[in-house]
C-alpha cells in the first residue's frame, strides 16, 4: 500500500491527464510518483479471413516515428468498451465487423499509468467507407497473420498491444478457444 | 510527422518527466498531446532451472493494487541496459545470473510514452543476498514457467511486460533460438 500525500502538479489533455504526487511508501519513505490517469482503451485484431488481418500505419508523436499497429483507441466518456472497439475499427479502417470476441485485457505501463487495454479479435469484416481518421492514420495495410508473428519475433513490430494481441490470439487458437465458425 | 509548437507544462519526477505539448498534426489541425519522457527500462525472466522462474510481488501505485510480475526497472543515467538488468535482478531478488540473453524490446505505451522495455532471460542464478529493494518489493515468489503462461491466458497476470516476456521467450524456444546450454 502506498499513500498519496498530495498532488504537486497536473497536466490535462483532452482525453486524459498526468499528475505528480507526493507519496508515502510502505517503508515510510516519502517519494514522488508520476501517474497517468487514462481511460480504458480498446484494440482490435481484425481478420479479413483466416490468414489476413488489417493493420494501420500511423505517426507516433511520443517516439517520433511511424509504426505498423493493430487499430486501437480510447473509450469515450460513458462508452462501452466493445462499442469503442467497433467505432475505432470503423474510424481507422472503414470496416464494420460481424463478430467480435474479447481475447485479453492488460496494463501496458503499470509503473506510471492506470490504462487498461482490452483487446478484441474481429471477423466478418465489411468495407463500409474510406477510413475517416485522417488526423492519425496514414495508411491501411493488409498483412498475413503469420507474417505479423514473424515481424514481431524479428523485432520489426515493437508496439506492445500489437505484440500481445497477436500472441494471445495464437494462444487462444492453440487452446481451441476460438470457435470454428469465427472466420466464417 | 507531427510538429511540436510549444510545451505548455511539465512535471518532473526523480527519474522521468511528463509534458503537455501543443502539436500540429499532419492534417494541419492543432491539438495537445501528453508525452512521458522515460529512460529505457530492463525486465528479466529469471530461470532458477528449466521449469521455474522468480517473480516479484509489489504494490503498484498507478493501479492501486498488488501485482505479480517479472523483475524490472529503469536504466540509471549512463548505465548500460544489460548492466541495469543485472542490477535490478540483484536489487529485487538478491540473485546474480551467469547467463543473460536479450529476447525482445518494445514500446509499452506508444500513444504517450517514449519508454522502451528491453526484456532479458537470465539463468545460472545464484542467491547472493536478501533482496534489498524493500521500498517496492513485498515478496519474492518461485513460479513454474508453465503456470505463469496459464495465469496469463486466464487473466490472472495482466502486466504487459510479463505477458510479453513469457510469450516471446516461448516463441524463441519453439524456434530453437534458445541455446541448449542456456539452462545448464
Amino acid at each position: 500500500m502506498e499513500e498519496t500525500l498530495r498532488t504537486l502538479g497536473i497536466l490535462r489533455a483532452k482525453h486524459f491527464s498526468a499528475r505528480l504526487d507526493s507519496v508515502r511508501l510502505k517503508t515510510g519513505k516519502i517519494t514522488e510518483r508520476i501517474k497517468v490517469d487514462h481511460p480504458e482503451a480498446a484494440a482490435i485484431v481484425p481478420f479479413l479471413d483466416r490468414e489476413r488481418i488489417l493493420m494501420v500505419r500511423q505517426w507516433r508523436y511520443a517516439i517520433e516515428a511511424e509504426t505498423l499497429e493493430i487499430p486501437a483507441g480510447k473509450v469515450d466518456p460513458g462508452e462501452e468498451v466493445a462499442v469503442c472497439a467497433r467505432r475505432e475499427l470503423m474510424e481507422e479502417t472503414g470496416h464494420s465487423a460481424r463478430n467480435m470476441v474479447e481475447i485479453f485485457n492488460y496494463y501496458p505501463a503499470i509503473g506510471y499509468s492506470d490504462e487498461v487495454i482490452r483487446i478484441f479479435a474481429a471477423s466478418g469484416l465489411e468495407a463500409v467507407s474510406e477510413y475517416t481518421d485522417q488526423d492519425e492514420i496514414s495508411k491501411l495495410e493488409v498483412v498475413e497473420f503469420d507474417k505479423v508473428h514473424d515481424m514481431i519475433t524479428k523485432g520489426a513490430i515493437r508496439d506492445g498491444k500489437t505484440v500481445i494481441g497477436i500472441a494471445l490470439f495464437r494462444a487462444k487458437m492453440e487452446r481451441g478457444e476460438i470457435a470454428d465458425d469465427f472466420f466464417k
